[in-house]
């Protein structure tokens, strides 16, 4: 039986799962009621630091699934995101509107990565 | 080769999808025009039974997606869902606001589990 | 260290990532602007051509989860993914309402299959 390993669990959820040399991150967002760019960069800064704790890096992204909270910022997400995606090592990636649980979120994305 | 073994298939999905000892559940909803509390219930009991027919449970579950009609729904849905999920073992989760199949319907779940 | 292909990648997103014998595609649309059945006729056959090129076909699908723009597209969609997807071996499968990333889009798929 493979071992299932959990990270900053509560009884909701667990920000880091990990089986089978694959991580599951919770869906990550930035600081509510910020500007949709802080709250980008923050909330990739949070996938990294997860990734990190995790023992790996957004190079070995596997999948993303990004939410806006209003598809007009799309341009705009998407100069954050792509700055920060490793170049040659981008996830496959989704991308759709949806509210996020504060009114103040703008954008959430939930990552899996490979382990090294 | 590794096998892939599907469950109450359809020609539109299967409701339990096994690969490599993990488990891909269709998204589960409770029924349609009861009211919140009681589709989030049934809604979990389905995953839990799902999951047990596919040789699992939810203290190995992997990852969550959870998909609200209205997000003014947040806070009481997570009453059932806290109290359902197992302890220090709950799955990487999202929750986002999206209108499901039927407008009667509040919420939906896609999971994934590992085998044990 | 298990070895991850990309193909077909930018610095926002692979098209195809593939890991462990899972192939991870990104978001799938049609083409924007064309009807509702044209375009998710395209898209899927898109999801076709992206499996083919990663090894693997729709008989092999693990999971998708679907957006539709509007939930009144939800019939007229499924009879084109109904007479798409593989009789006896059809994904695990969600689908929600969600907008995608051009108004004129009114499907998009995320899709996941394992190789042979």
């Amino acid at each position: 039986m493979k071992k299932i390993v959990r990270k900053h669990g509560t009884e909701r959820m667990s920000k880091i799962v990990i089986h089978n040399d694959i991580v599951y991150l919770c869906g990550q967002v930035g600081v509510s009621d910020t500007p949709l760019q802080d709250q980008a960069k923050e909330m990739l800064s949070r996938v990294d630091q997860l990734l990190e704790e995790a023992g790996t890096d957004k190079t070995r992204m596997l999948s993303a699934t990004v939410y806006l909270s209003d598809m007009r910022y799309f341009t705009d997400f998407n100069k954050i995101w792509d700055a920060w995606a490793a170049p040659s090592a981008a996830p496959a990636r989704a991308c759709v509107e949806a509210r996020i649980a504060l009114p103040g979120l703008f954008c959430e994305v939930s990552v899996t990565a490979a382990l090294p």
